[in-house]
Order: structure tokens, then sequence, then C-alpha cells
């Protein structure tokens, strides 16, 4: 063939790009879900554990982590009634999904720089007896 | 006037109004946050928790109380994860709001006949000194 | 009685309860369905159409605006994404219940001065014919 | 090393993985944002639209198609006041999501005999030059 000519080349597909697949589905599923939750300080701390417990019966959830930003959630009760809602700002969360032979960590983080609750792949491990 | 003649009449806004209303916004507010979470045998009790404690931090609830039918629930865990999301129709609440002098006593709760998740005003109870 | 004590008075539950009821709960569901939704300034409009949209097909609403604030909106698209979701604070919405003799039209808007999402009853009237 | 031995290798993160976490991450966010909302057959038609405009927006969408399924949102009218809110299982979503070199397609469907709304990886090309 020519140069520059594109090639489309059709993959099968593998453990690991399942694994992925289904890590971006719980992050997507859990920010949609639970954010705009009325929250405070003092059930900012169950609500965490609600959170975990909701994402990890979910197909291949091995791990889960979240974390609700004190500092900003505080800066958020300054209204008359004293609450806030979960916004995406605020959420800290770490999952690992176990697909077959693979393992996908990944989180979701405030990034300040680009202002914006980032979600990214951490680390992939392929496990090979 | 003459006869069949419509009359509007603008009223002046009561603690009872209000009452009502707030109540209202409660349940709508539940169920739109809370219906499509995932859940499962083991964590609907610590999820109905979950949702108490989050509607109780809104203003002017005085008392809540959360029931998801584990008989429904069960009859949806038959799928292939073992779990499943919560549905309008398993859910049972009450919520009493207090505005004021005014107590109003609302609830959610399937109703068979209409196949619908029915709100409805249970009780109003105005406190006079 | 002596002095002090306190009457409750139970009350019959009338039209008036009820469209206030009602009011209550399409202003709750309309924020807790769609707040979180992904919008651009392409999306907006169309966006709003979809959210009256929904919530005129249930019970007794009579009327309903959603106005997305553009301003609100165009400060939160300086990410690297250029979108943003739908938050509390952008949305100003104005709905009429009827409920049998009574009209209920209830509004929310961000109120600045109480840095909250204010939901209020603007004013109800009784048909008499 | 002995025989058995696990190794865990750490892989380096590619176009490809991306490509499929953002894919879930779409799913994920569609159906846990827009799962609950009031319809019924009048408006289904531009409430699809609606859907595929929100999640055009978001980061790395190529094309989305959603497809609401009128036979299942009919045999849920059946109620008194003659809606249904969109439900998991009546969802056909497919969504080409493009990061690097790779397109991702993935789709959702009812899968009958799961009893279970999939989501699943339907094509993977990477485009070499």
């Amino acid at each position: 063939m020519s140069a520059g000519e594109i090639y489309l080349i059709r993959e099968k597909i593998t453990d690991r790009d399942n694994a992925l697949f289904e890590a971006g589905i719980k992050l997507g599923a859990l920010y949609h879900q639970f954010t705009g939750s009325p929250i405070n300080l003092d059930t900012v701390s169950s609500f965490e554990q609600a959170i975990q417990k909701c994402i990890s019966v979910q197909p291949y959830v091995n791990e889960i982590s979240v974390n609700i930003d004190r500092e900003m959630l505080k800066s958020k009760l300054g209204n008359k009634f004293g609450y806030s809602e979960l916004q995406g700002p605020m959420l800290r969360v770490k999952i690992t999904v176990k697909y077959g032979s693979v393992k996908a960590k990944v989180g979701m983080e405030f990034d300040t720089e680009l202002n914006y609750p980032l979600m990214k792949i951490e680390e992939i491990e392929e496990l090979n007896v």
C-alpha cells in the first residue's frame, strides 16, 4: 500500500480491556449516582461507607475507598441550613477492578490545575502464574 | 357577578402550606437521588440508614423512616451478578416535616392497585399553644 | 385546660394541601434527577426543554418553565474539556401544579444572600365557581 | 523461581487502555444520570436526543446512539398516570470513544438470558498510519 494510508486493525478483546472498561463504568456510576446527596460533617463519614458498599456489590469490584474532602465540605456549609450536597470535586475515590487475570487500579480526584474532577487509570497489573 | 363566573382567590401562604411543600420536596428528592443505587441483601439495611441520614440533614425534617422491601429485592436478585438496583416500588418511606406550628406526615409506598409508587399526605397536625 | 398546654389538631386534607405537596415533589424530583447532567452552551437550550418535558408528564403539572443561567454556566466552562455539569444554583424553575380546585405556583432560584438554591411557594389560587 | 509462583507485571498505560476506560465512564454516567427520568410515548423520542447530547459533550465521545425500547415503555404505562420512569432495561446504547490512536465501540442492551442490562465492549480499532 501507499504511504499515508490508514490501517484499521480490529483487535481481540482481552481481560485487560474488560478490566479497564469495568473500572470506568464504576467511576461513572458512582459519580452520577451519588453527587447531589445531602451531607454535613456529622453524616459524611457514614456516607463514604454507604457509597463504598453500593459500588462493592457491582461485578468485578475488588477494592474501593471513598473519601469526601472535609475542608471543601466545610467551605460549602456557610448557607442558612448547615448542609451541602455532595459535589464532584469533593470526591477522592480509588477502585481496583479484577477481571480475569488483570487488575486495574483507577481513581478520581479533583485536579486543581485542570479545574476538573479527573478520573484516571493509576496502575494495570497482569497476573501470570 | 353572573352565575358560572370563576373567581380566583389569591391566598396568604401559611405554615401549613410550607410544611406540605417541604414534605413533597423531601420525597421527590429522596426518590430521584437514591433509586438506581446498587444494593443486595447484605447492604440493604445500612443503605436504608444512609438514605435516612441524608434526608435528615435537609431543612424542616423532623422524623424519617426508610424501609426497602426485602421480598421485592430478593425477587430481583436472580441475575448473574447477585445484586439489584434500588427501584421505586421497593421503597416505603415515612417523613414528618415540621414547619412553624405545623407538622405534616407524608409517605411513599407502592400501591399495587395503581401499580405506582404513590406518595401521599398521611396526617397534618397544627400545634396550638 | 391550663395555660401553656399544647393542642394537637388533626386536620382534614384539602386540595390545597395536595397541590402544595405535589408541587414540592416536582421540584425535589427535578433537582435530584437532572443536576449533574453534562451540558455546554450549545446544548443548554435543548436540555432546558428536555427537563420541562420530563416533569410535564408527571401528575398535576399545569405549567413549567426551566431556565439555566448562561452566565453561571459560562463561568464553569474554564476547564480543559469545555463543558460543565448542571449545578443547582444554575437553575431557575417555575412550576404550576393544579390539584382539584387549587393552583399552586412554586419556584426555585439561587438566593445569593442565603447562598442556597431556594425553593419557595410563590402563589396559591383557589378556583371557586 | 519455583513453579506456581505468581508474577505481577506492571504495565504501561496505552491509548487503548484509556479508550476502554473512558468508554466505561460514559456508560456508567449515562445509566445513573438518566434512569429514573419521567417519560411517556410523546416525549421518549426527544429524551433520547437529550441523553445523546449530554453524553456527547463529555471528553473523547466520537459517536453515540440512544434508543429507548417503545414496547417495554408501553408495557409500563398501565398505571393511573400514563407515564413511566426510564428504566435500565429499556435502554439500548452504542457509544464510540476515540482516545489517541484507538477507537472503542461499546454498548449497553438488556440481556434477557442474564436478566441484566449488560454493558459490553463491541469492537476495538487501532488506527495506524
